[in-house]
């Protein structure tokens, strides 16, 4: 098991500086918890009220019943340091420190954030200027993230690593938009002391992720993260990552943001490179990349097959597969034949590539999907619901 | 005004082979226009039943109690040719046929299609195989599309106007969920007769239209495409074109889809520089940069600020800004003091750029907003709601 299990699976949880007003941005983590219906203790620290939601409050942390296994911290910059501080003497495992005013920004800042990290002793630290974390899979959202207010997650084999909270927030509703799954999300920050090669140890143990997808401005330990990337491939768990920094503005951007220096451009692409890690281009990639591994076969060859049900989307495919390399060859004779025997009813152009079933789909999306999924060539069709998809026509895949 | 306002305006509206179902697809285009409140005639044609929807149903073109300015032809593509003939006969203006099998269908449909054009004589045919059009600006909509049933359009200023019926949908889906409003949309797919010039030089009219957004497998005509969009240019409406067939396997499906033969796609990059119309690179920029150009002002110069809420996309734009060729440059102190002026309570980080302003948005973000409009710099911020924006620092733009 890993070390930071506790971190996404706690028993107890200290909210410091929780408010009463569940649309205050300290207000939201016990929220969304009761939401989420989490099993375990939930302590609200406040010395101003006496419950929250029907939970009894605390006044300090040495108030508390039990020692926490997490604590979320809620409060300024300056008051953090020392809440954390009674924190670690309290025997809490992990804070997740909120708060901005740390590392990245300035000398007093960088003073402060190396305060924090002797304050927190044997404590494990989340942040600071975390948005923090949350467990999809098993329902715990430990964040004041604003875009959980949106309710629903989709739990999925998806685990996001990311430097910026504002991303993941993004990330969140992109993928919830799209319908793709999550496992677990989590917010590095400042990385005082938790840092990405963490959070790839953890998933790539985690049962419930199948592929990881990281947000990143710098790599801070690029040991540690090469070690976790390759428990991360041996486990079979692609890492699929935006590494911010490619232009010198995007560089002192990502500085002035959590404090990162970005390193070179061409030196992390052969990082990547090396570790087998999948560089994303976009944002949309980000969202995009780790859907598709997590959900279609891996090609073998480059030949590809595009069966589509509406022309204009098959074309766009087609045009994208030829520009990146890839093969969409025309079928030869005996596929068409073996088409045509599969689908006799239609009037689809069934001899090209784009295969055109547009008019099966119409009418019998699902017995479509069905026979597709019998075609010559293995098919991966979703029950008439996508516009396209794409199916490998090597000869050394079909099964 | 325009020759074909009328196509887009009709008094009557003439719907054959319409479906007393609403969910079959020869049931929609009624429903669509019910939906939508038409003001003119409808006049549904079908010799087996007696109504549709409350409405008189006919049943024959002859029998239709005045001309209509458009049909719609709901028909297959064999019983497609001889009611043209009969609503030509009839003195129809437009008829916009949906059936397939004509000319992107072999030797046979080519010979069909030329068919269709003879008998058509002097009515204009918009397709064939065209899922219609939508006339959002005034809701008109005759089609037959799926996607119109999803229900409310928002209204704007980008008419579409693709070749390709799904992506029609596609973009109107994308553009609805994105609140991107939209004048026009049509498909012009076969192109037998309308092709997309006709619609630029019509939209180059449109009052309510301020850009153009093209999805283009082949442009037929050169010449007239070339009139069309210098039309749209002297009336300072931008194009922004995506053109598929940037390689083999697109050109190919292209040709396979709409009968097109795609042309070298170097040919087409000069072209389109030379008529000043945009490049769209992928779909995603069909619908953005449309709508970018829509609402943004047009940068005068390429020094860049970015106003952002959240560090990470900040971030993000930056490095995008970058790799593009824009300068993010710091700000100047005099700036900074300006902005700090504008701003005392916050502890946003406002000499840097991305200029962030985190905690001032999560607090007050209709203050902030007002605040920023008011900045030393011209900004553009949308009342809390964006993420980030793009302003313009170029003292040539100062305002």
């Amino acid at each position: 098991m890993s070390a930071i299990e506790t971190l996404f699976r706690p028993r107890s949880v200290a909210v410091v500086g929780a408010s009463t007003d569940a649309t205050k941005t300290s207000g939201l983590p016990i929220r969304f918890l009761r939401q989420q219906a989490f099993g375990g203790e939930i302590y609200p620290v406040n010395p101003r009220v006496g419950e929250i939601d029907g939970l009894r409050c605390y006044g300090s942390i040495d108030a508390l019943p039990s020692k926490p296994d997490v604590a979320m911290v809620l409060l300024g910059a300056a008051r953090t340091v020392e809440v954390v501080r009674d924190l670690a003497a309290k025997g809490t495992r992990y804070a997740i420190v909120l708060a901005s005013g740390f590392g990245e920004s300035g000398a007093d800042g960088r003073s402060r954030q190396a305060e924090l990290l002797e304050a927190a002793g044997p404590m494990r630290i989340l942040g600071p200027n975390t948005i923090g974390l949350v467990n999809v899979s098993d329902g715990v959202p430990l964040s004041a993230s604003g875009a959980l207010a949106a309710g629903q997650f989709q739990k999925g084999p998806v685990g996001v690593v990311s430097q910026s909270g504002g991303i993941l927030g993004a990330l969140l509703s992109r993928a919830a938009a799209r319908g793709i799954g999550l496992s677990k999300l989590v917010a590095t920050s400042n990385e005082a002391d938790l840092e990405i090669a963490d959070f790839i140890d953890y998933l790539a143990d985690d049962a419930q992720t199948s592929v990881i997808a990281l947000y990143i401005e710098t790599i801070r330990n690029p040991d540690t993260f090469r070690r976790a990337a390759a428990k991360a491939r041996a486990a079979g768990k692609p890492i699929v990552a935006l590494k911010i920094g490619r232009s010198d503005a995007g560089a002192r951007a990502a500085a002035s943001h959590t404090g990162a220096m970005a390193g070179s451009d061409r030196t992390y692409d052969a990082f990547f490179r090396d570790l087998g890690v999948i560089r994303a281009q976009s944002f949309g990639d980000l969202v995009d990349v780790p859907a598709a591994l997590a959900t279609q076969p891996v090609l073998k060859g480059r030949r590809v097959a595009v069966l589509t049900s509406t022309g204009g989307a098959g074309t766009l495919v087609a045009d994208s597969l030829g520009l990146t390399g890839f093969d969409a060859p025309v079928p030869d004779e005996e596929t068409v034949a073996r088409l045509k025997q599969a689908m006799p009813e239609g009037h689809g152009a069934l001899d090209g590539n784009p295969v055109d079933i547009t008019f099966l789909m119409s009418r019998e999306p699902m017995k479509v999907a069905n026979k597709a999924n019998h075609m010559p060539f293995p098919l991966n069709i979703r029950q008439g619901l996508t516009f396209w998809n794409l199916v490998n026509l090597s000869s050394d895949t079909k099964s």
